[in-house]
């Protein structure tokens, strides 16, 4: 099948794959994934059904699984952050690039940590979970631990989910309260977490006593 | 069609029910629910195929949803505790409950939560959602707040989704630390995230000077 109407522009494969991955992406930010068809990618991107189809033979699936792993990507690198000066202001502006990536994915973001999605698989949870670890791992980094403990790691992962959960909440309610605000109280929610686990915990407790005395 | 041999003794299709139900309950505390079959739902029980899809015709799902429902309920009632005594007491015997519990659904109880089983739809998403509403319900009405403030509304949810995370990891962590360190240690989170929300929000700093103030 030939396009019923050539692109404006000649794009390399990877260009057109990535600018319909950038299309689905903003389609998926406004409208749940179930109501996101490939006829809406092909029609928002101004590019022919059958061009869509070519990128993403296996479907709706297929792409939706593309879509969001470009994001993972995107949100990996919100994480990267220069290991220099302080620790918590470098923890903040990790939080303000995640926070302008929730609110540019909106609905996409929501659906996609709620559950119950229709395109919800082992293979999106996998990508989910992979982001996660990505996340715990920079932290670690970051607290300059090489072999965090299991106290440690389950504060970590708390911490993280906490900050899914406020995510949710905050698209919902209208990003309120305003994402500088968000961001700090996120922070000191983490030292808090922290602090606590230090009562019970030799490797926290160094952490607090070294790498975070300075800041707190 | 007749069961194929009757059952050891006559049950109200009442008490049948939910015999199934504690069965199904007790097979996907085991495996993931994709592997458990009406068949073997009717093998554990000791009753024929024909019963178990009387009593499900919707088949599996149905019969997820309904042991799902069954098992949402019971966690409420773990909630259930006297609006007596000290208040951090209070919740550590619900926390109590509530470890007891994830013990013994194990598996059923993770798979759930982690997202992308096929049996995920949004009738489950519903009722996990029902059960955490329930269980802030509960917190705003021990702590003596009647009209819970943004503030203290996004605390609570994301302690109760920092204590789903904790249940995760330590169910596969072979429940490790043991429960009643992880009860006190959950204790001290919900007071530190109070706390640090106390410095940005009148609510909680009311109750940290008031309700709380005595057992801190």
């Amino acid at each position: 099948m030939t396009p019923a109407a050539p692109a404006y522009r000649r794009l390399s494969v990877e260009e057109r794959r990535s600018q319909l991955l950038d299309v689905a992406l903003s389609l998926f930010a406004i409208r749940v994934p179930e109501d996101v068809s490939l006829d809406d990618v092909a029609e928002a991107a101004g590019v022919s059904r059958p061009l869509v189809y070519r990128y993403f033979p296996g479907g709706k699936q297929q792409l939706y699984e593309a879509a969001l792993r470009s994001a993972a990507e995107e949100l990996r690198q919100c994480f990267d952050e220069p290991r220099e000066g302080p620790l918590l202001p470098r923890l903040g502006r990790a939080l303000d690039r995640y926070l302008v990536f929730v609110r540019r994915h909106d609905a996409g973001f929501a659906a996609l940590l709620q559950g119950g999605s229709v395109v919800e698989t082992s293979h999106t949870t996998a990508i989910v979970d992979g982001t996660r670890r990505a996340a715990a791992e920079h932290i670690y980094a970051h607290l300059g631990v090489d072999e965090p403990g299991p106290r440690l790691r389950m504060t970590v992962r708390m911490w993280i989910t906490a900050v899914e959960a406020a995510s949710l909440i905050w698209l919902d309610e209208d990003r309120q309260p305003p994402a500088d605000e968000l961001r700090d109280w996120l922070v000191e929610q983490f030292v808090a977490l922290l602090t606590v686990t230090a009562g019970r915990d030799p490797q926290c407790a160094e952490l607090i006593r070294g790498a975070l005395a300075a800041e707190l």
